[in-house]
C-alpha cells in the first residue's frame, strides 16, 4: 500500500466498487436523516418483490451525538456509505470484505469481526438482524438483513451495508480523531467540518426552541397525512423524515419524556406504515416494473453457490460403521444463539439417531460463531431392522374349529401383505390373537440421514430468527454452506440434501482471510487438522479455557487480575473462532471516572475485560483493558492500536458527559426534569418526583422510619430522578441511579441520601439486589406506586404483550422489595394514598385493577418459588393486601398440607365452612341455647382457640389453634343436627361454626385448597 | 467514443476530473435547496479571502419546475454538479471545456456557446455575471463569476460552474427525455425518478397547505434569528434555506403576490446578510486558516499566463509609420457590451491618438464576442513635436525703456528654464507680451502607446461590470489575453503593457476547438488570415449581413420568410464569431399554440428566428426555426438535432401550460386571484380587480363610453387580472394580457372584451402601442389609478431609486394613454374616485403626492418631446390636471414664444399680472368708475376678448384673444396710474387687470416663462 486513501477517495472508491457490482449509484437525500436507511432508496425500495441494488453516501444527522467537535469520532453529522442488495446475492459478506480490501485495508493485519447488533427503528416500524462490523474494536459498518419496514414483512429480504466512513478513514489513515482525517490532498475533515460540529452541537443542545420545534413537528405530520390522503407517497415520506429529525432535536434538548417518546414513535410509525403500504400499492399497480426489467439482473452479483452434483450412493454393508460429520456454516451467529444451538443439538441428536435406528459411538457437538458441528463416531451404515407385531382378530374368529383360516384371517393377512402362513397366534391383552409380524428392514444411513438432517436443522429455535433468501427459511443468521460427509477417505460420501436453498457438499471454510478459505474435506481427521491449521478452536469449552488463560496471563504481566465475570467470558468465547487476547492501555487520567462508567463502557460497548490491581483492596482499576481478537498474532500491534483508539474515544465521551454534568450540582438538574414528560396526563418527571416526595412523607412513619430517616428519604425522593437530565444518563440509561449516587456525593449530599437515590431503582433486573436502606426502600415504593396508580388512572394499564411503561417490572419490584425486606404493608391503603396525589382522578375501578395487577405479580413470585398453586391461592385470598405476609404464609401452609394428618384437618375445617358458607348474616352465639354437650364442648374449644396468642396472618398459629378443636368438631357433627327445625337452635349452631371459619380470616382461604 | 456514459458515470467522471484539478469533492446538502449555490460549500466559502476549490453533486429542488414528469427536461428536481474555483485559476473556461471532453463530448461535433446570463438571488443577496453554456442550443451549464453574496462584495471573485446533469446526459446519450436517460447499466432516470416527479409536482401545485407552510416559514425564520443572536452561522443558514424552499412551495401554490414576494425576499436577504457577516467574522477570528494552509495551492490550477518577456524597444525612425494591432481577448462578451465597447472605441480612439500626437491613416474597430480589435494603419512611429507658447509679463514691464530685460523678464525666463535670449514678444490678448515658446519633442509611439493603452481599456464602460482576479479590475467579462503589436514582420514589436493582471503579447486565439487555438501574430495580415482561416468574421457588419443572407436563404428553401427583427439580428450577430445558420423543425402540432407564445419562446429563450409562410397573409407561422451556431458546418446534423430537442421541450412546456390553463374558462381563475396578494394593506389581486371594476364604472361615462362599451369595459375589468393565475403567465410573465386575450377568446368572451383585457396593459414599454379601444383604455386607466393611489395611501410611494411596484411606469403609462388618445380627463377627480374604493384611507396629502408624482412623469414626457422647459412649466402650472390638454398646449405656446413680436406680447401680459399678483381679493369692475378713456378702451377690448370663442385650455385661442388687447393695454398703462390714491379708482382698475390675467387661467401660467 502506498499513501492511504483520503476521505473523498474513499467515497469515490466505494462508488466505483459497488457500481461494478451492479449497484445503481444514488445520492444523499435532500432532507436531514439520521441514517441512509431513511433515504427512500432504502426505506421504500426494500419493500415488495422487485430487485434493487444501490449504493450511496448519506451525511447522517444525529443531534444527540453532537460533541462540539471534541470527541474523536462522535459527531452530530457523520458520513455513511449505504449499500442495499436485494435479493441477497448469496455472498454479501464476501463482497463487503472485498470492498474493504479495495479501500486498502489488509485484513491479515487487522481484526475484522461481525458482532451481533440488531437494528430497530421504532419510528419507521422497521427492524432487521445483523452485526456491527468491528475493525480492531471499532465499529466501522452496520450490516443488517432487513426483515420488516413500515410494519410490512419484507420478501425478499434486503442486505443493508452501512459504512461509517469517518471510522474507516481514521483506521486507514492512522489518525486519532475525525479532525485529522485527510479529506482531500490539502484539507482535513476538521478544516471543513469542525465549525459545523461546534455550531450544530450548540444549536441542538442549547438553542433549538422547544415550543417552535413542537409546532414544526405537528405541521410536518399534518402535511404528511394530507399527502397520504391524496395518495402521495414520497412527499409524505419526506415529512415523516422531517418529523423524525425534529423529534431528534427535541429529544436532544431533553424535552421528551419516556411516555411522550412512545406516543411520538407511535405517531411516526403509523404514518410510516401508511407510506409503506401506499408505496407497495403503487408498485403493484405498476405491476412491479423492475421485476421484468432486470430479470436475473440482481443475480449477476456473484457467489450464488451451485447445487452440489449428485453423489452416488453405493449399498452399505449392514454391519459397517463410519464417521458422520455435519457442519452448518453460517454468517456469524450471535453468542447467545450459538449457545442455544449447541444445547439443542446436544439434546436432540441422540434422540434423532435413536429414532432413526442408527447405532453410533461417541457424539460431539462443537461450534464457533461461524459453524455448528456434529461429529458422530462409528455411525452404523444401516438402520437396525424394525419388527412390528400387529394385532389381528381373535384367534377363535380367525380360525375355524377345524383350524382353517376364516375370511377374517384371510382379510387380515391380505391387508398386511402377508401370506396366511405368515400369520402367528400370540397371547396378548388377556387373550389369543392372530398377529402379523412385520419386519422393516433397515435402510442405508446415508439415505436416512439425507432425509432427516434438514429437519434437524429446521428444528433449531432461536430467540430471534431471520430470513435471508428466497427459501424464506428462518435461522439465527444466514446459512452459507453445508458440509455433510459420511465415511472417511476412499469411502467418504456426501450426505445429499438441500436446505435453505443450499445443497450439502464436502467443503468447509477456514478462518476468514486465511488461505485457503475453502477446503474439501474427506474425513473428520482432515477436518480437524484443517481447522486447527487455521487456528480455529472448535470446542467452546477449550476456547473458553484458552481465553481465560490468555487474559489472566496478560493481566498478571501487569500485576492485575480480571474480575470474575462468567457472562462476559462466555460471550467473548462465542464471538471468536481463533481467540488471541491482547492488552491495551488507556490514559490513567480516565480512572477518575466513576468505576461503573468505566466498566459499563468496557463491557457493554466493547466486550473488553477490565483489569483490577492484584494488590490492595482488589477494587482498584488499572488503566488497561484486555480484548480478544479473532485470529492469530499477525498485526497485533495494529489491532491493539485500533482498540486503544476506540476506548480512548469511548472514555473521552464519558469524560465529556461527566465533566459537563458536574458543572452544576445534582439539584440544579431538577428544573430540567420539568421538560421531561413522564406522561401527558401525569405531567413531567419533576411533577412525578414531587409526588414521590409527598407519598414518601405519607409512607415514612407507616414503614417505621424515624425522623432522621424520613429526612433522608425526602431528600432522596426530591433528587431521585435528577440524574435523568444529566448527559451521562441520557447517553447510557443503564447508569441511572448509579450516576445519581455519584453526582449526589459530588454535590455534597450525604452518603445516605446518595445511597437511597441509587437504591430506589433496586431491583433493576431478575436476581438484582434489593434496597439495603429504609430510605431507599420507601422511595422505591413510592416511585412504583405512583407509576402504577397513575398510569392505570390514565387508562394506560398494560394489555396483552404491550407494556411500554414496564409496569410489570414496577409491580414485580414492589412485591420483591416488600417480600425481600419482609415489610408489613397495607397495599390498598398505599395505593389510595398514591392516588390522592395524582393530577387526575384514580377511580375505585382503576385502584382495584392496580391491586389485582400487583397481586398477579405476587402470585407469580410465589409460584416461581415452587409453591403449590392451591396454597398460593388460599393465602392470596386472605392476605394479598400484605405481600410480605402472604409470602410468609405459603410455606407453612404447604408444610401443613404435607402433614400425614392433613386429611383429617382439612375436612374438619371444611365441614364448618361449607355449611355456613351460604349465610351472609353473622349469627350471635348464645351459650344458653346449647342443646347438646358436644355443642358446649365445641364452644369451649373455640373460645380456647380464639384466646390463643396468634401472630397476624400466621398459618401455623391458626392451624395449631384449629388443631386443638378437631375432636370437638368431629363430635359435634356426629351428635348435632346443625340445621335444626328450631330456628334459634339452628342459628346458634351456625354462629359457632361461623366463628370457627372466621379463625382463618386474614390467614388463608382453605376452601381454595385441593381436597376441600 | 464507445458507449456514452450513463448518468452515474457522468457524476463519477466529474468528481474524478475536478478532484484531479485540486478540488475538494463534497456532498449534496441535507436540506432542500434550489441550487448548489445554496450549499454552504458555495454560499459561505465564497466569502472572504481564503482559497476554495470544490466540486459536488446537488439534487436541486424547484417546485415551480414540476411538470408531473411530462416535460422532457423540466423537473421539480434536477441534478446539478457544482464547481467553485476561488480564486479564478486564469483558465476556468478551458478547464470547463476539458471536463466536457472528459464526458465524451466532442466539441467539433457540437455547438458550444457562452450566452450571457447574469445571475441574481434576491433571497441570498447574491449576484454574479456570466453565461449559460449552450450545447446545441440546450443550456447545459450555468457559468458565473460571483460578485456578491449575502450582500457582501466578494474578493477574490469565485468562478461558479453549475452543470445541468440531465441536460448533459440527454445530449450525450442522444435520448429525447430525462425519462430515457440511462442512469445505470440497467435502469433509466424514468425508472427511478418518474414517481417522484409526478408526486412532488402534485404536492407542490395542488396539495401543500398554504396556511401550514406560512407557519413553517415563520418558525424557520424565528429559529434562524435565534441562531444568529447566539452567533451560530451554519444552523442559521440551514433555516434560511428552509425558508427559501418553503417560499418556493408557497409561490408554486400561487399564494404569493408581487408585493409579498418583495417583502419575503427582503426578510430572507436580511437574514442571509447576517449569516454572511457572521461567517466572515468567524473566519476572521480564526485568522482565515485556509490562507496559510493552502498557500499557492489554489494556484496549482493551470493556465495562469506568465507575464510576457520584456521586449526590446529600438529607437524609431521619426518619419516612419507602422500598423498597430491591439486585440483585447475576452471570455464571451454579452451582445450589448460588445456593441457598447465597439462604439466607445470608435469614439475614443481617434481622440486618443490625437491627444497622443500620433498621426495615422485608416482606423478599424472590429470585434466578436471573444475579441475587441483595434487596427490602425500607418501609425506614426514617433509623436509629433509639441510647441507651447506661454504668456509672460507685458512687454513694457519686461523690458525697460532701454530695451534691457527687467527682473520680471528674468524671473519669467528662469521659471521656464529658458535663456533671456529665448524670450519672444508677441501680440496677444489685445496687448504685447513676453512669451516663452516651449517645445516638447515627440516620443516613440511604442512607449506612448504602452502608457496609453491601459487607460483606453480601463475607460470602457459597460452597463454591468465584473471583477474576476486579484487585480480587481472591472470589465464586462474577464480579459484573457492582450495582443498588442506595432509593425509587421521583421519590425513587429510587442507594445508592452500590463492590464488586469495580464501582460500584452503577440499571440491571439482562434475559434474554440479549432486547431491551432493559439497563434503568434507578427502582422495585421497574418492576423486577418489566421482568423479568416478559423472562420471568424471580425467585422460585425459583415457578420450581420452574412447571417441575414444565410437565414433568408434557409427560409426561402421552405418558402418562408423571416419577419423583420433588427434587434434579434443584432443580438445574434454579437453572439457568434463564425456564424453558420441552420434550420430546424418542430412538430406542426405546436402551431396550435398562441403565436405570441411560440415567438416569445423562440426569441427570448433561444434567439431563434421564427419563419413565416412566404405566401398568404404573411402571418402564418411555419413549423421551422432558424438558429445560428458558432462554427462551421461540421456536425451540423447533431447540432440541429440538439436544437430541435430544445425547442421540442420548450414547446412541450408551453403546451403543457396552455393545455392545463384551458381546462377551465378564464373566469374560473378569479378565485385563485384571491390567493395572490397585491399588497398586504390593499388586499389580493381579486380585491384589486373588483376595485378596478368599480372605478371603471365611475369613469366610463366620464370618458364618453356608451352603455355597450361600459359593459365590455366592466367585463374586461373583471377578467383583466385572471390570467395572472394561469400557468403560462406564471411561467412567462411577459405574456400577461396576451394570454388573457387568448384565454378569454377560448372561454367564449367577446372579442371586444378579450381585446380590452390585452389592451389594459398597454403601453408595456417605451415605444409600445397604446390601447386602441375605449374599454381597454378605461380599464388600463383604472388599474393604474388604483395602484398609484393605493400604494401611496399605503405609504409605499417610490423613493430614490427604489420603485419595486413599478409605479413610475404606471404613472407614465397613464400619462401616455391620455396624451396618446387625446382624452380630456380630470385627474384629481379620478384620483379621488380611486381613493374612495380603497380598503384604507387615502389622505389629502397622499392624493396630492400621487398627483405630483404623475405630473412629474407628464413633465418628463413633455420635455422628452423636446419642449422648452419654461413652456412646459407654464402649461403644467395651469393644465396639469388634464394631461392631454397640457400636451396639446405646449407646442402652440412654443410657437407663440418663437414669434418675432413675442417681446411685445409677453411684457404686455406681464404688466397686467405683476401689478395684480399680490391681491388675493378679486375686485369687481364698475364701468361707471372709469376715469380715463383708455380705461374704457381697455375694458372694451377685454370684454371683446372674453367674449371670443375659445377652446378650453387652448393657448392659441387665449393668446389670439389677448393679442387684440395689447394696444389698449399699452395705452392704459401710459395714461393711467393704476395704484391711484382713490381706493375705489384703484380697485376698479385692478379689477380690469385681474380679468385680463384671468384669461390665462386653465391655459398657461405665463409667469413661468423666461423673460416674464
Amino acid at each position: 500500500m502506498s499513501e492511504p486513501l483520503n476521505f473523498q477517495s474513499i467515497i469515490m472508491t466505494l462508488q466505483d466498487f459497488w457500481a461494478k457490482q451492479g449497484c445503481l449509484i444514488w445520492q444523499p437525500y435532500y432532507t436531514q436523516v439520521g441514517a441512509g436507511t431513511m433515504n427512500p432508496a432504502t426505506f421504500l425500495r426494500v419493500l415488495g418483490p422487485e430487485p434493487w441494488n444501490v449504493g450511496y453516501v448519506e451525511p447522517s444527522i444525529r443531534p444527540d451525538d453532537g460533541r462540539y467537535g471534541e470527541n474523536p469520532n462522535r459527531m452530530q453529522m457523520h458520513y455513511q456509505f449505504q449499500v442495499i442488495l436485494k435479493p441477497d446475492p448469496g455472498n454479501p459478506q464476501e463482497l463487503y470484505l472485498k470492498s474493504l480490501q479495495a479501500l486498502g485495508i489488509d485484513p491479515r493485519q487487522h481484526d475484522i469481526r461481525f458482532v451481533e447488533d440488531n437494528w430497530e427503528s421504532p419510528a419507521l416500524g422497521a427492524w432487521g438482524l445483523g452485526w456491527e462490523v468491528w475493525l480492531d474494536g471499532q465499529e466501522i459498518t452496520q450490516y443488517t438483513y432487513f426483515q420488516q419496514a413500515g410494519g410490512l414483512i419484507l420478501d425478499p429480504v434486503s442486505v443493508e451495508i452501512t459504512y461509517g466512513l469517518e471510522r474507516i478513514a481514521i483506521a486507514l489513515q492512522g489518525v486519532s480523531s475525525f479532525r485529522d482525517i485527510q479529506w482531500s490532498p490539502t484539507l482535513t475533515d476538521g478544516d471543513i467540518n469542525i465549525q459545523a460540529e461546534q455550531e450544530h452541537s450548540k444549536y441542538y443542545f442549547e438553542i433549538a426552541d422547544v415550543e417552535r420545534l413542537r409546532q414544526m413537528y405537528d405541521l410536518f405530520e399534518a402535511e404528511a397525512k394530507a399527502c397520504l390522503d391524496r395518495g402521495l407517497v414520497l412527499p409524505a415520506h419526506d415529512y415523516v423524515l422531517k418529523c423524525s429529525h425534529t423529534f431528534n432535536v427535541l429529544d436532544t434538548r431533553g424535552a421528551i419524556g419516556v411516555t411522550e417518546r412512545q406516543a411520538l414513535f407511535g405517531r411516526m410509525r403509523e404514518v410510516s406504515r401508511r407510506v409503506a403500504e401506499a408505496y407497495l400499492d403503487q408498485r403493484q399497480r405498476l405491476e412491479f416494473p423492475f421485476l421484468s426489467e432486470s430479470n436475473g439482473e440482481a443475480q449477476v452479483l456473484k457467489g450464488q453457490r451451485p447445487a452440489a452434483p449428485g453423489v452416488s450412493r453405493p449399498e452399505a454393508n449392514a454391519n459397517a460403521t463410519a464417521p458422520l460429520l455435519v457442519e452448518i456454516g453460517t454468517e456469524e451467529l450471535p453468542a447467545g444463539d450459538l449457545e442455544a444451538a449447541l444445547e439443542q443439538l446436544r439434546a436432540r441428536l441422540p434422540r434423532l439417531l435413536e429414532e432413526l435406528r442408527l447405532a453410533h459411538a461417541e457424539l460431539y457437538i462443537l461450534g464457533t460463531p461461524r459453524r455448528l458441528l456434529i461429529h458422530v463416531e462409528a455411525l452404523a451404515a444401516m438402520q437396525t431392522d424394525l419388527e412390528q407385531v400387529i394385532k389381528g382378530p381373535p384367534a377363535k374368529r380367525a380360525f375355524g374349529p377345524d383350524g382353517a383360516p376364516t375370511p377374517a384371517a384371510e382379510g387380515f393377512a391380505r391387508s398386511k401383505g402377508l401370506a396366511l402362513s405368515d400369520l402367528q397366534v400370540r397371547e396378548m391383552d388377556g387373550g389369543r390373537y392372530v398377529v402379523a409380524v412385520v419386519r422393516q428392514v433397515g435402510r442405508a444411513a446415508l439415505n436416512v440421514l439425507a432425509e432427516a438432517l434438514p429437519g434437524l436443522i429446521a428444528g433449531l429455535r432461536f430467540e430471534k430468527s431471520m430470513r435471508w433468501n428466497s427459501s424464506n427459511v428462518p435461522f439465527s443468521r444466514p446459512i452459507r454452506w453445508l458440509l455433510a460427509i459420511f465415511g472417511a477417505g476412499e469411502t467418504c460420501q456426501v450426505v445429499p440434501f438441500e436446505y435453505a436453498g443450499m445443497a450439502s457438499g464436502d467443503t468447509t471454510r477456514g478462518l476468514r482471510f486465511r488461505q485457503p478459505e475453502e477446503q474439501t474435506i474427506r474425513s473428520p481427521q482432515e477436518y480437524y487438522e484443517f481447522l486447527a491449521g487455521q487456528g480455529i478452536v472448535l470446542d467452546p469449552q477449550r476456547r473458553r479455557a484458552g481465553i481465560s488463560n490468555q487474559i489472566e496471563r496478560l493481566a498478571a504481566e501487569i500485576e492485575g487480575v480480571i474480575p470474575e465475570d462468567p457472562d462476559l467470558l462466555a460471550e467473548v468465547t462465542n464471538l471468536v473462532e481463533a481467540p488471541t487476547a491482547l492488552r491495551g492501555t488507556f490514559d490513567p487520567h480516565h480512572l477518575k471516572l466513576p468505576r461503573e462508567v468505566l466498566i459499563s463502557v468496557m463491557k457493554k460497548h466493547q466486550r473488553y475485560f477490565p483489569v483490577l490491581s492484584a494488590g490492595g483492596s482488589g477494587e482498584e482499576m488499572l488503566p488497561y483493558f484486555i480484548a480478544v481478537r479473532n485470529g492469530d498474532g499477525q498485526g497485533l500491534e495494529v489491532v491493539t492500536d485500533g482498540n486503544e483508539h476506540v476506548i480512548r474515544a469511548r472514555f473521552a465521551d464519558a469524560d465529556f458527559f461527566v465533566r459537563e454534568d458536574l458543572k452544576q450540582p445534582l439539584e440544579d438538574y431538577l428544573p430540567r426534569l420539568d421538560t421531561l414528560t413522564f406522561q401527558t396526563k401525569l405531567g413531567s418527571m419533576l411533577d412525578k418526583s414531587r409526588r414521590i416526595m409527598r407519598l414518601v412523607d405519607d409512607l415514612a412513619s407507616r414503614i417505621g422510619l424515624g425522623e432522621a430517616g424520613r429526612k433522608v428519604a425526602l431528600r432522596a425522593a426530591e433528587l431521585c430522578k435528577a440524574d435523568l437530565a444529566t448527559k451521562m444518563v441520557v447517553e447510557m440509561t443503564s447508569l441511572q441511579g448509579q450516576m445519581g449516587r455519584y453526582y449526589a456525593l459530588q454535590s455534597g449530599e450525604t452518603s445516605e441520601v446518595a445511597q437511597a437515590i441509587f437504591e430506589h431503582y433496586l431491583p433493576r433486573f431478575a436476581g438484582d439486589q434489593i434496597p439495603g436502606s429504609r430510605p431507599g426502600l420507601v422511595v422505591g415504593l413510592a416511585d412504583r406506586l405512583d407509576s402504577l396508580v397513575g398510569l392505570f388512572a390514565a387508562d394506560l394499564a398494560p394489555s396483552g404483550n404491550k407494556d411500554p411503561f414496564a409496569q410489570r417490572r414496577a409491580a414485580l419490584g414492589l412485591v420483591q422489595i416488600l417480600i425481600g425486606m419482609d415489610l408489613e404493608f397495607d397495599l390498598r391503603l398505599a395505593l389510595s394514598l398514591a392516588g390522592m396525589h395524582l393530577p387526575i382522578a384514580a377511580s375505585q375501578e382503576s385502584q382495584q385493577a392496580v391491586f389485582e395487577f400487583i397481586v398477579e405479580r405476587l402470585r407469580n413470585v410465589l409460584l416461581e418459588r415452587g409453591a403449590r398453586y392451591d396454597a398460593v391461592e388460599a393465602v392470596l385470598a386472605a392476605q394479598a393486601n400484605n405481600p410480605a405476609g402472604a409470602a410468609r404464609a405459603v410455606e407453612p401452609l404447604e408444610a401443613w398440607i404435607a402433614r400425614p394428618d392433613w386429611h383429617t384437618i382439612l375436612p374438619a375445617f371444611a365441614r364448618c365452612v361449607r355449611i355456613t358458607r351460604e349465610f351472609r348474616q353473622r349469627f350471635p352465639v348464645d351459650e344458653g341455647r346449647f342443646a347438646e354437650p358436644s355443642e358446649q364442648a365445641l364452644f369451649q374449644a373455640l373460645t380456647t382457640a380464639e384466646a390463643m396468642d396468634r401472630a397476624a396472618g400466621s398459618v401455623d398459629d391458626f392451624l395449631s389453634a384449629f388443631l386443638t378443636m378437631i375432636p370437638a368438631i368431629n363430635q359435634f357433627f356426629e351428635d348435632v343436627l346443625v340445621m335444626a327445625e328450631d330456628e334459634r337452635l339452628r342459628h346458634n349452631r351456625l354462629g359457632v361454626l361461623q366463628r370457627i371459619a372466621a379463625l382463618a380470616e386474614d390467614v388463608a382461604d382453605l376452601s381454595r385448597l385441593e381436597g376441600f
